[in-house]
């Protein structure tokens, strides 16, 4: 899986970076893309990736501030226009706060935008999981902004390990359904042998943790939420030093960003929602701040992809 | 006055051209820029220009397509944030539709965007005046397209010619109000000498006429509208050739873009409102299916600029 950064600015785009969008790419996992927010411009943010929006499975709002969520009107209408002339539409899942089915609907009314495909509302106030199948988990917990904001903690479950399909033939069980049942864990008796499945089953494979938080100001429940993750994606509004005025618009400082990945003993920091106020050596401060804290840590740029 | 484009596609945007969106600079003439529509993303492309949104004293919308309004909540948002910090908020007009001020304030209201400027929405059903004072006019006509879609036609009124102070004072009038009195068309009489206007004030400056229409088949509306102007903008969707495509989704191609201004007698005529289907050679083309029925005429692109 990849984590690609679509929009990293904070409230308001600039030329270099545009409002919150991040794209988790699960193409390998399960031929799927998913977006967290949606700002303004995210459909044409796309255009310079590899992404297509009719890949696009499900998409995860962190709260209902505008720069997180104007882009999704379009985003729907581009994804409805490009997979028409092609391979069929499939349907969206849209996890969010209360009042995004509400956002979408009347956008999509009042322009007369008609989807072909289905989307599935999931209006979200509570802390918890919202959605498990049979390869992911994902988790939400209340952050601490202005308003109502959700972070999401995304869970690729452990595999069973590769069955050793050589070894069994070797040892003398023939091709056939006996393999199967090895693979799901049970012990085999074929022509006096016994075939355990520990013996001819790998390492379990661990699945990957991806935490992506919505704007916050520092607070336990991220690192509740985040506690063990491969990646953290934490916001970093202003940089180290400017905690008052963090702490006045509901925001982190990148040095707070770093003490949450830090007390969830994260393996990895990216961080976004860089105010547009920092260009050039400011945006190296920001860097620093958090890694005086946190080593493992970066400031992703818009377009900034990287393999989990 | 300036007519800026700062969105040339159609429907979606492409890497080169943002969606619809225009600006017509009355700086000199009234201290003001007034929009033309206003697509997603619109906001992060006037960060290219001089424009400044507090400066945007009126907003047209021509018809309640996403391409041509999904970019006005995150406009607001931003002539709101950086207003606030500076002269002060100035009040907004916004003419469109039935449906702009629900779109507007259903926007505004999920995202608790609390705007410090007031909006006056003028929800429009019908052809004819929508504005007039001192200076300026602005006239409507119903258009063909898909759904209901309007043209605006802006007319500069005539000015009355300068004052010839100068000879005025050689003649014998000293300075003072009398002078007021000769520019407001009275006779004056001085010392026994007779001082009339139309010695002393010189031709009157005649106001500019611009046309800015939605999109549209080709209509005789659109040329009823934009008889005389200096400038029309006129959507080309597609290339001469395709006007059973254009006709099907309610669009023009350049020939009738050409045809219209032809038939209007407009002095120049400058084309938007692009699909993306369309690139380097075909944009040739495209510019010259109009200008074999039109000579002076333009495809423009995002950021063009010209003096009206």
């Amino acid at each position: 899986m990849e984590l690609l950064f679509l929009g990293t600015s904070a409230g308001q785009p600039s030329k270099a970076r545009n409002v919150s969008s991040t794209a988790l790419k699960l193409l390998d996992e399960r031929n799927e893309v998913w977006l967290f927010d949606c700002g303004e411009g995210t459909q044409r943010q796309i255009l310079s990736t590899t992404l297509k929006p009719r890949k696009v499975a499900k998409l995860f709002i962190t709260h209902m501030h505008g720069d997180h969520l104007f882009g999704l009107p379009g985003f729907l209408a581009s994804r409805n226009f490009q997979a028409s002339d092609e391979d069929g539409q499939t349907e969206l899942d849209i996890f969010g706060p209360i009042g995004i089915k509400d956002f979408v609907m009347n956008s999509l009314k009042l322009t007369k935008t008609h989807l072909a495909f289905r989307i599935n509302f999931h209006e979200l106030s509570e802390a918890g999981k919202i959605f498990e199948d049979e390869t992911f988990e994902v988790y939400t917990e209340k952050l601490d902004h202005t308003i109502f904001c959700l972070g999401y903690r995304i869970v690729e479950k452990n595999r069973v390990g590769e069955l050793n399909s050589d070894r069994l033939k070797a040892d003398g069980l023939p091709f056939g359904p006996l393999f199967g049942k090895i693979k799901k864990g049970e012990t085999v008796e074929f022509e006096g042998k016994t075939f355990r499945p520990e013996d001819y089953i790998g390492d379990e494979k661990i699945g990957k943790v991806v935490t992506i938080l919505g704007d916050t100001r520092k607070t336990d429940r991220s690192v509740h939420l985040a506690i063990g993750s491969d990646v953290l994606v934490h916001e970093a509004t202003y940089k180290a030093g400017d905690e008052k005025m963090a702490k006045n618009h509901g925001h982190s400082s990148s040095r707070q960003a770093a003490e949450v990945a830090n007390e969830a003993k994260v393996k990895r920091l990216l961080m976004n929602h860089v105010s547009a106020r920092y260009m050039g050596a400011d945006i190296s401060e920001l860097a620093q701040g958090a890694k005086s804290i946190f080593e493992n840590s970066f400031v992703a740029k818009d377009f900034y992809e990287e393999k989990i």
